[in-house]
């Protein structure tokens, strides 16, 4: 593979990318010590507001580290692309961001990623620092609905850092934010398309084989297998294609009421996410599904991989209140 | 070339996804008439503030139909791919929009456009409708500085749709918000570079050819030739490139104050443009340029085409207060 990327030393292409963010964002994040693979709220920590920490492998930006913000998460532990961050560093973002109110650990759901930030429960316990742990398991591909608390976390997460971030600023207890995270993670149902890799920066290998011409459907974000591999489709096929998992998946009935993410995974033009959200609208209409709230672009990417993925959270009144509430990081604004 | 798109019918592309903005962003855009080929701010025209009308080919979201909104553009009038929008098109725009203040036509300088909607500023007049036009005119690698106002217009046409969409929004006249746009366009300087090619959805082809493991710099965003083509360099050495053409441009020292964009064309990841902000934030501060302003993410793009552009504009006290003024449109806030 040819790698098409402007980069400098493959091995320094997260230390680097963190310190643009801090040179372009400084009004906004800050490092509370030398690591620079901890990022935190320039404002933090807040007396008597719960910390959300978040965290997992780079190469998903906007994920993680664009979300921590005001409204937002509080905290971001930083690991090398498509890589677990440290217990260490973990429990430094929690430490820096507790205001004596608690912590919630709000991360997908991935192997490492829970070993980890679970080693940090620990350490953080023997500090007194109380907390909560909500893991953004939404790619419904990945397992079947009896077992989805075991299922990938992909883009969905998005809803759970703006509603539980909304209720953190509110000034909600740990046990009240821990709760709107698990059930924004509750009621939100993702699946995504594959139309091309993701080439890793540090050995220019691809994250998956796919044969030119071909796509997958309930790829997961680092190229976890999906359910179904074939011929591309139009967008009006592969929308309905993870619709009618999604749609059954939170039993979406007439008067239901929904939030919708069209999310792109690198390399896939705005214009394509328009035609996935048309579709989409159209499907949801027909059902007598009432679209509340819609976000279309990329939310949640693999690098440069050719893809999208649509999810949708049931709503109703308590969280269209905290996804409207106002929220500001360098990479979303809710005015 | 084998297209990897998420597309219908490709000759309804365009149309689809503007069906796709329109379905997803009713309070905010709309369509004046039967042709979906234009459409202006859902509160247009207001009476007495001047209109702004923009238009271009389609493949570049979120130029040219994302910046219609509050503080942003009032119309925008939209092509095919790559393609000029109608005489008729760029009129029906500025007809929607006019409330007796006159319009502003502000797009970026390519033939066709140039064409058509010097040819709509004639029927305007008809109507009794005032014009006037600012051509947005930015990259460096298009001309030498004497031809500057023979420029194509890139990325940092979005200075300009900001600046002079918030004079317009405090109720500036005609003369003064065309000013205001003509300033930003005398202060602004781009450069880009490519590093593979979009593909045309009605044909396939690829709009422009590069070997495996080159770079073009200098490339426009339709894939016009730029001023050197070579094997691809480090994002160092690439913003090197870039500010070395774009700093002179605009004749920077110590003590000149800047926003800078840097803007992604479609499939480079947002990790990669924070390499390319970190240099520059470097070499401007070597250099005792003070930043004001940073924008970094995917502001105009051409479809799928990996690669950036760096854009800076030489700012004051008058254009700071016009950056920073509200706006919001499908794709920007500024609270």
């Amino acid at each position: 593979m040819i790698m098409k990327k402007i980069i400098n030393n493959p091995d320094q292409f997260v230390d680097e990318m963190v310190e643009g963010i801090l040179l372009a964002h400084p009004d906004q994040v800050r490092t509370p010590g030398d690591d620079r693979r901890v990022l935190v709220r320039a404002d933090s920590p807040a007396p008597g507001r719960v910390g959300i920490v978040t965290g997992g492998g780079s190469g998903h930006l906007p994920l993680f580290k664009g979300y921590v913000g005001k409204g937002l998460c509080s905290g971001v532990a930083i690991g090398n692309v498509f890589s677990s961050p440290s217990v260490q560093q973990c429990a430094d973002a929690a430490k820096a961001v507790d205001g004596g109110a608690g912590v919630l650990f709000l991360y997908g759901n991935y192997g490492g990623d829970v070993f980890n930030f679970d080693l940090a429960v620990d350490l953080l316990e023997l500090d007194g620092i109380e907390t909560r742990t909500v893991l953004g398991c939404d790619d419904v591909a990945s397992q079947p609905k009896e077992r989805a608390k075991d299922r990938r976390g992909v883009a969905g997460i998005f809803f759970a850092y703006k509603a539980a971030g909304a209720a953190a600023e509110r000034g909600d207890s740990l046990d009240e934010v821990a709760a709107v995270a698990q059930k924004v993670v509750d009621n939100t149902a993702t699946m995504g398309v594959g139309l091309s890799p993701t080439i890793l920066p540090t050995t220019g290998a691809a994250s998956f084989d796919l044969p030119e011409g071909e796509m997958e459907i309930g790829i997961g974000i680092h190229g976890e297998p999906g359910i179904h591999r074939g011929p591309l489709g139009t967008a009006d096929e592969i929308a309905d294609q993870i619709l009618d998992s999604v749609i059954p998946d939170l039993g979406l009935a007439e008067g239901d009421r929904v939030a919708v993410l069209v999310n792109g995974l690198g390399a896939t033009p705005l214009e394509e996410l328009y035609l996935l959200y048309r579709r989409t609208h159209q499907r949801l209409e027909e059902l007598g599904v009432v679209i509340e709230r819609r976000y279309i672009g990329e939310y949640a990417t693999s690098l440069e991989m050719a893809g999208a993925s649509i999810s949708l959270l049931k709503v109703d009144d308590e969280l269209l209140e905290l996804l409207d509430a106002p929220a500001q990081s360098p990479f979303f604004r809710e005015a």
